[in-house]
């Protein structure tokens, strides 16, 4: 159940809510940022309900909204006033959200200054809105590389520095959250982590943007509740990433199943904004065009695609070693991407 | 393994294999039609295999390829020749297979001959190439309408006679085989009976195209299977028909998961033509044109769309009683199918 | 919805429920056997529904029975009066249905007389209840074996004869049923077929009983619909068969994931008795045992297990030659299956 | 690849190979404890192969091994010596991985002293060997009761100190692990975190035994590298637990389908032991008695089983208010859990 607050609400109207909750054993969440006129309130299937409608007479009380879902702050069903609007979030002046659609490029991985920047310069001349690169990657097998972690962080930096491109990169541990968000402009939770709650937490303790992947294997239920987690916390500035799913096909002809049915599904759910990853995807370069356009075509808000070098090598330069280029048969080199922008920008 | 005959073989040539084959054990099939130059050797795994090698060097053979797919007559690795292109079948002056996408369109299930024609005009107003309408159907539950059965299949002669479109019906009885192919132009196999052998046996018998649909857990090298034992009887114009595959996603935001990359795989792995069904591919119209269109920029040679008259009711009368219309959530009005229709054209 | 006749309902108080349900554009079907006091109305979602009420106050009516499981004859629900009991299903003096399980036992294909007989008489010696033995084999490529056709039925007669044992066998087309009715003392539905309404129907219509299997993919209602097809032409003897569900682990350590949570939860819809087959049901002989002593533990009546002779290569000669032996991974030697028959009869 | 050391080799033979590894860029982890004569290499897929086999004769040095597995330390094949039999973990005097196989046993989740004395107690009677209770809950929805948190881990010491007996919780967050570790016996990682690796990581640090919970979703290739992380941090004293694979069964008669399958192939593939949690595993009370002992029947090592008071209420007291009982319909009653005990020690 939520309580919707008048505009005029007094700091002393809240209180005397939040008394008669605390009294009655209720939990409560004060809903973050622009939605700070929204109380969600916990545990409310047991019990008292009658009160909780009493409350509805309170001062500075506009409603009492019975939004039951497992999540509420990401539902649209709290937001009749938008009217089926996408949630807005601007980052940097590029707003994701909108009709057109905005698109997230760069390697899967960093392995190096000179690798990060020379991809940033080429999408950038594609006038792709974000760079993307992995610093912290976390490979099913440890015997992969794992990612430069904290020391390369500073590469991001530089990249921003040089090419003026906002930044998204994923982050993996609870204590590195704070650090990531000096470096980025959009965190990133990866798949994996999508149901890591104090990860999805601390993120919601920040002030930037949440890009948060969905779990191969989660319904769409699922994942908003995993939003919700981020919201709850008070950072409502979440967007929705597609990357495919686990189904009975993968392994003969795709890696993934691309889901493409989510998109209006999730716009129909939630406000939040949803974009698609079609690079993982479906695993394999040659399906990424056809993909990434039809996402456009199902109303996906953007894109995240990865972007290698013209001519980048299965074994890439890493520090003092060369080790293997991470998701090489996904990636799309500087001249496809090229090709690709200029088709959709059509 | 397969034996390529030269094309100047004689008979004699033939026979002296065949002989061979006999005399060893091994079972054999001819190829059909103007692939009537191959034959395709079963149970070579176990032994002799030197003895086929020698075979090369017989009269009239011009090489001995171990194609030892699971499926052979519908692989692309026979036919080198092809250059990666499709094969084109012919259906009344129709080609499928070419970059021209086709369009078979109309009601799920047939319920009266006004109904019929009223959707058959429509659509082909709108200039879809066949019209498509369900006599026979196979309903999970015995007591939902089954269609009209035999005595239903006079609807669709009249409907060819007044509109001149070509047909595609489902035959689902080995039995009704040969009578429903003097009414249909293409023979359609529905998903439940995509491995009832025994009905794919005497499909191949046929001269008419068959139309297979993809089961909703079906692999794509067991789909082809079904196609082979389709083949094998004489009958390679075969058109493939993806209609979604079961995921853990259904029930929340869809019915089916449209398996899009399916498209490029069956393209690789076989020279038949592959077309999608979004109707059911999706379960919800409001998915259907995104489908459609996704469809064809992943590479479908056409697409088999549900479509209804305007202002069709969820009961539709049949004979002289009512009875609910079959899948009334997928299938577009004709003026929903219409606009789709104008925007693939362009 | 179902009518409940009175035991002593006349003809032609029958009669003049059909007539009003005619009247009234309803379709009906009387239900089979020992359940003839029973008629299920068609299309009844849709009109008149308080003319169906009204025929409770009919002469010989007992009840109207509001079921509307999309399968009604086979379910649970249809009949208070057994209290949670299965259906017995009697063959030949064996009990199917009762808590002692019954164990069906043979080889996967038959190749020859001399492997069919020796096989049997083992399985006889070790208190098998049923033979079976594939003499048409559903084979996903049309290259493998299909079994040995119409022509070596005669080999099930001459077993039954020379061990008067019982006989399983699958049926696959709806042209061989009544042949394979007179060979066979339970016939079997395979699989791939269980979606093949015309072959359930033909099922129905013999006085055989008829051993169902479960699709990989079908879910718990979709299999009981399927049992209700061949329920609703006259045939109630109907034993579900579980054997292994497709899943995402498959090919990794199991070929099926046997579900054995099926087992009650068709105890609990319906009245037939259910049986499990672990040879499928995993894909590896080491598994059988395990899997047979834990359908048991979850309630199965009885197990179908693919035994071959002790020695048994994987080529066997067949007529003039040898073919690969079918499922040779999963069949237990005749000692294997008889230690295991040793362990479950404790 | 790994290098396995002699058992007199020295500090400075290893030092050597240590070196050569770094000169040519190789990284290399030293496996843990008594398995620290391992040498775990990475990166050896892309380059100079032929100078690790040069290591064989180094001195110090009994074999080098082409283990390429993404797992290794946990992979059965790095141990030949150990015979096809499974790592034994000590646990306070209580061993798991033997033929006898262990029980833990508690309640899902902690809500206060009394509840978690009170279940503590009644399976101490019934011989569990472990006592069970979640202290950090991971729910989907965040407007569920999340577990006591920090403040709650006092009880676990209360109910050790009163019961001796040894606790196993589970642990979400990096930053807790070295609290939780002084409370817990055996540090749980739940499904959800399977893949958070720096959980994993942090775990692997710990003195205590790790029970690591299969994802819903995961490969057993997956779960193992999972192991694998914690393996390489040097704990290799790991329980694999499986609790239920998500299926497309699920929803209609179970919550997940139990894949039994797993412990024979987990048993095969690793030498870790593997427990079975049928709670989880079924999601309904009445399917646990049968998975529990089918478990057995497959080989597990053991079972971990939610156990509530006799005449728990679906809401229950914790602090000043009632909250619903977590997962209330999988918990057995103490007394069901006592029968169980009692046929299970049969």
């Amino acid at each position: 159940m939520t309580i919707r607050l008048k505009k005029n609400a007094t700091k002393e109207d809240k209180q005397k809510i939040f008394d008669v909750l605390k009294e009655n054993g209720f939990g409560y969440v004060e809903a973050p940022g622009e939605t700070a006129n929204l109380i969600c309130i916990m545990g409310e299937e047991t019990e008292k309900m009658e009160l909780l409608e009493l409350l509805e007479s309170f001062p500075g009380v506009e409603s009492v909204n019975p939004v039951n879902d497992p999540y509420r702050l990401v539902s649209r069903r709290l937001y009749p006033e938008m009217n089926g609007k996408t949630r807005i979030i601007d980052v940097d002046g590029v707003k994701i959200g909108t009709e057109k659609p905005i698109v997230i490029a760069g390697p899967c991985t960093i392995y190096s200054l000179e690798q990060a920047l020379e991809v940033a310069e080429s999408v950038k001349k594609s006038r792709a809105d974000f760079f993307r690169g992995g610093i912290f990657k976390p490979r099913t097998s440890p015997y992969d590389f794992q990612g430069l972690g904290r020391e390369g962080l500073w590469i991001l930096g530089e990249v921003k520095k040089q090419t003026a491109m906002p930044i998204v990169t994923e982050v993996m541990d609870t204590r590195d959250v704070e650090l990531v968000a000096e470096y980025a402009d959009i965190l990133q939770i990866g798949a994996r982590n999508m149901q890591n709650h104090t990860l999805l937490h601390e993120a919601g303790k920040q002030k930037k943007p949440v890009m948060l992947k969905r779990h191969p294997y989660s319904s769409l239920q699922e994942w908003l509740c995993s939003a919700e987690h981020i919201a709850r916390e008070g950072n409502l500035n979440i967007i929705l990433c597609e990357r495919g799913i686990r189904t009975s096909t993968n392994g003969e002809y795709d890696r993934n199943t691309l889901d493409l049915g989510v998109i209006p599904g999730a716009r129909e759910k939630s406000i939040l904004p949803i974009i698609v990853d079609p690079s993982h995807g479906t695993g394999f370069k040659k399906l990424v065009p056809s993909a990434a356009k039809s996402a456009l075509e199902y109303g996906a808000h953007g894109l995240m695609i990865e972007v290698m070098r013209d001519n980048e090598e299965p074994l890439i330069n890493c520090g003092n070693k060369k080790v293997p280029y991470c998701d090489y048969k996904q990636g799309l080199t500087a001249s496809e991407f090229d090709a690709l922008c200029k088709e959709i920008k059509k």
